[in-house]
């Protein structure tokens, strides 16, 4: 397709129009980016990106991601006036508010063609890695006929100064992926003004000695722009085209000053944009011709998805791809099977190798699992029989060495869960979700199936000490909505847990698994762990206590029962897996595992805060509300409490009390 | 002092004997670097390395910091030698156990000498950054006279591979801190094995691109280190010392391999190593000619500190630094007479802008507060007028634009504080605490005095979306051990939570501050949050209810209060700014504010998982338990259920329920 000056200025102003008053209408948002950036999205869209609009789940469609997510009004106007169904230009001039899929930052979930939800800067950027991670594994399995497609960024200087970026280009580069091409809006302007406030880096020379290629080009010459890209294409590795641009262009006053970033440009800026632009229609009016010749970029991707259909048709790898593409598990896949033999012939093992014994079997009967670990595989057991390493020339592998990169494994992951066609866990210590959470949050906002196997997950981690024993972390992750934590307490509830972990499409999951071995606690049922808290033990005795424990405590509330029930007092015990499912069931099973007329004491070697939701001001919350300690765990679980003779006098206590 | 292999080979191999033996004994531990890292450790504190062992607590020592601290002998190895009262032997052999200071990772209040507590890989080094910034920032406020030091780090490829570490360097390429130095332990093992299964990064290319000098050496040849150190000394730029070593050097089997890194060596390869060692000493034995160099190491700066004394007392500036560095602020340190401006003329504003209002005010008072933004300046009100930015020129300026690197900036923030003199505070979005959570948690398990200003704390955010509005945060930074979480409802709060904040010095805070106006509650009272709680307004009917509510929904926790009373319902006020200080009130102070006998009921846009803490099995919590979205703020709240008209009803139902 021509890039003639001549129908491309009409079409980048056509973005910079609809962006200037979505933010004027909304009075709120960015119109900076996308009026920066318009030529540049203007030559991608019209020439190279591969796409469809009037099928955007195509699995072999490029992925576009917009990873300065606040420059959103780009990608809104690139939808629209390509052809997609939505947004609608209602839609747009509702920018910004209640109902309209056109929201401040781009949402997968309200819009197709928004591959991923960004805005928290880096991430972006850091999810299209894990989404050409995925790209090359498919294309390694199923060929370059059915998977063979490109990951295409637009990212800011905040994007690149993020510790995230550092993370993402690093495996990038490691893993050699030439079909990533980051186009940095290098417009040398943040929020708090020109970049020289904060940074003096190279940013070409650290992505070259990241592995990456670099290439720069004015970001508003449609020539220099298409001979930069081609450059990136013929390029083996993965790119950096820096485009020189400058923020907000075509409001004349305010361009290439922080004044354009984040806020509207005002009356009297828009009318003189429309002036400099010579953009001469209304506001949300894109006259016939420039949304003609849109259109037709639009319209280029038909033919070539057609020929991939046939393809797909013909192939005989064709339905493995359609189920995989679509998330669907095979047919009747059950751990039932492995669950029978752990009836049959109890492990006390650590729920980390647990977890390792379920993939073992899980792997083999999934295909699209990738497995992963940010540098601690043989702690995390995140690695299986069928699991080898992920490498340039061979990226048919399902284990990614992460590295010490936390983040940028969490993003890579949200990334292939994504794109799809692959279910990624990855493990690192509990702890360090700290230093991944808000992709763990952000897997959760996108309603993706990323699996976070965090292990080492309590004071049983022992000698590190504080900085490694996770005390507040399980506690916290249960608040982010959408999020499944799971902390089960034996072989079996793992097991259980790992099957719905993984039968769940949109909801991410946290495994939270012991560093210490641990007692197979059950030799029957079938999945009680979907209830997310289930009566495991009943009271012999009168009941007066119930006792709701989860993970490595339960075998402690068992033991805190055994001493109650000798002493003539009824105790239940409650495993409480999953806080979250357990909330999801009705009334009735609730009250009728936590009665109100007895006590109800908890106990979870973490911080008791949250409990009282289950125990209530009259019960009893045995945890631990401090930083840990550097000594062995046995060491530890004594001086913090954690045995039945210091618990049980603490029940008496309230008992009698 | 003379760098003779024929004296340093021993005395390195007192480290390695040291580390091998604690670790041995512990079963548990990281000898690898301890024995890769002793023959550069041993020239840095022979020859350069500014310390007393005597004085641990000199304010002009240089700062050494164990980035890579799971390598916890090193330090403990070098403090024991060099003289330091602890760790005594008996306490290296201890290592790991229960009691000894000696704990699995260094931690800056179990020892004198530990400047930070280090683990969390990446973030000592981004800490020293942080205590280069103080010590440029008091040089040029004291002079060369009285603070003239360096900081030395010792980094493993982990730290260098997170993404912390990108922020960090970025950070200190910028300011051109050129006093400090990385020795960056380059052995190619990392725990999964070499470090070519995950990275292929050139490190020194990317230090140089942040505008970082970089030398290489052989980290086992003495002259070699001494070289490349004195070419760092002598260049201007912050400097990375390659130290090409050897991980778990000397021990004969497994050196070079990731079977040195986080394993005891077994009592085979111990007896083995002693033998290539040439060490024929029992464990924990140091002979006497060994110990007697170390010890001289350590007596080398005792003259250097006396003169600096000397100095100290001879300076007019000389109280004033000391009490700087004792943390103490000035005597009769309140804000008591802005707040009673605000209780003449009250104000209707955000919290951010009061806390820019009582930061001018502070700022004024307090000439060692050191201010900063992640590039929101303008949003989290951070600067004031006493505050002009820290520049390579100009190290006195009190405010530092830190850039788009929240996690960097967080830690920077505790390393000013580590360092001491300066009270650091900082800001960014509270949705981005998610991307500096571990140096929180790491502020408060030092104890140290970091204040982070979190603004934009609610759905109060508005049009940004999701992504950027906290839902969970709030309550998930309470659950930190020794974190004060202050959530004021309006300017008098937000003063008294800022004057608590600043006299805590053991104990970090988080002020959550509003986007939106807030009207004034308080027209009297005398710092009254410092309770943590508070009855801000009596029940005028009949008391059948309190509504407890935090920051922007105290305001309409009011008007509940006001419908309620209408209807002849009593309903008290209560104003939690600060949980964790109510927490630490007395019982019958709890029970007084909160009574068992009436609905109690929560209002905080956020989770509610929590609250039942206060308000039990049997109250009310009003909050947000999913992602918010993109709309103005008072369509929100509307939306999701803040408002009298929608509050009311439920509360009534509960009543006649």
């Amino acid at each position: 397709m021509s890039l003639d000056p001549a129908r491309l200025t009409p079409m980048a102003n056509a973005i910079r129009a609809l962006s200037m008053d979505a933010v004027q209408a909304a009075n709120s948002g960015h119109p900076g980016m996308p009026m920066g950036m318009a030529d540049v999205a203007t030559v991608l869209w019209s020439k190279y990106l591969k796409f469809d609009p009037k099928a955007p789940h195509w699995a072999d469609r490029d992925r576009f991601v917009l990873s300065a997510g606040h420059g959103s009004m780009l990608i809104y106007s690139l939808l629209h006036l390509s052809g997609y169904a939505h947004p609608t230009m209602d839609e747009i001039a509702n920018f910004r508010q209640l109902g309209s899929p056109c929201a401040g930052h781009p949402e997968n979930f309200l819009l197709d063609g928004v591959e991923a939800t960004t805005g928290p800067l880096g991430q972006g950027l850091a999810m299209a890695v894990g989404m050409a991670i995925a790209e090359r594994h498919l294309n390694a399995e199923f060929g370059s006929d059915l998977v063979d497609h490109r990951t295409w960024i637009i990212a800011g200087d905040g994007c690149l100064m993020e510790g995230v970026n550092h993370e993402a280009i690093g495996l990038a580069g490691h893993l050699g992926l030439g079909r990533l091409i980051v186009l940095w809006d290098d417009n040398n302007i943040t929020i708090d003004g020109s970049i020289e406030l904060s940074t003096s880096e190279d940013i070409e020379a650290r992505y070259r000695a990241a592995g990456w290629h670099t290439v720069r080009c004015d970001g508003h010459d449609y020539a220099d722009i298409q001979s930069a890209i081609d450059e990136a294409l013929a390029d083996g590795r993965p790119s950096l085209v820096a485009c020189k641009t400058i923020i907000g262009k075509g409001a004349p006053n305010k361009q290439g000053t922080s004044a354009t970033h984040g806020a509207a440009l005002g009356e009297a800026e828009v009318a003189a944009a429309r002036e400099t632009l010579g953009w001469e229609y209304p506001p949300f009016v894109v006259p016939d011709e420039i949304l003609g010749h849109w259109r037709k970029t639009g319209e280029r991707g038909a033919d070539v998805r057609g020929k991939w259909e046939e393809r797909l048709s013909a192939s005989d790898k064709g339905a493995e791809l359609s189920r995989r593409m679509a998330g669907d598990l095979p047919a009747g896949f059950s751990l039932a099977d492995y669950i029978a033999k752990l009836y049959a012939d109890p492990k006390k093992v650590a729920t980390r190798k647990a977890s390792e014994m379920a993939l073992e079997v899980i792997n083999g009967l999934l295909p699209e699992t990738i497995g992963g670990s940010a540098d601690l595989t043989g702690s995390n057991n995140t690695k299986t029989s069928q699991t080898h390493g992920m490498t340039v020339g061979d990226y048919s592998g399902r284990y990614v060495y992460y590295g010490i990169r936390e983040f940028g494994m969490a993003a890579a992951m949200n990334g292939m869960a994504l794109h799809g066609g692959v279910i990624p866990y990855g493990g690192t210590f509990l702890i360090f979700s700290d230093y991944c959470r808000n992709a763990i949050r952000m897997a959760a906002l996108q309603e993706i199936r990323s699996i976070f196997v965090l292990t080492h997950d309590s004071i049983g981690l022992g000698e590190d000490g504080p900085t490694h024993q996770p005390v507040e972390q399980v506690m916290s992750l249960r608040l982010i909505p959408n999020l499944n934590v799971y902390r089960p307490a034996d072989a079996v509830e793992t097991a259980e847990c790992w099957q719905l972990a993984l039968k769940d499409k949109d909801t991410p999951s946290v495994l939270a698994l012991t560093r210490q071995n641990l007692p197979q606690l059950r030799s029957e049922g079938d999945m009680l762990s979907a209830r997310g808290g289930y009566r495991l033990r009943a009271a012999r005795a009168g009941r007066k206590v119930v006792l709701v424990a989860s993970g490595s405590e339960v075998e402690l509330a068992c033991a805190v029962a055994d001493s109650l029930e000798g002493q003539g007092i009824g105790a239940d015990v409650v495993s409480m897996p999953c806080t979250e499912l357990f909330e999801a069931q009705d009334a009735a099973y609730k009250a009728g595992l936590l009665p109100a007329d007895v006590l109800k004491v908890s106990i979870e070697a973490g911080v008791t805060h949250g409990w009282e939701r289950y125990t209530g001001l009259d019960g009893l919350n045995i945890g631990l509300n401090r930083f840990g300690a550097s000594a062995p765990a046995e060491a530890l679980f004594e001086k913090f409490g954690f045995s039945a003779d210091q618990i049980v006098p603490k029940i008496l206590d309230k008992l009698n009390g």
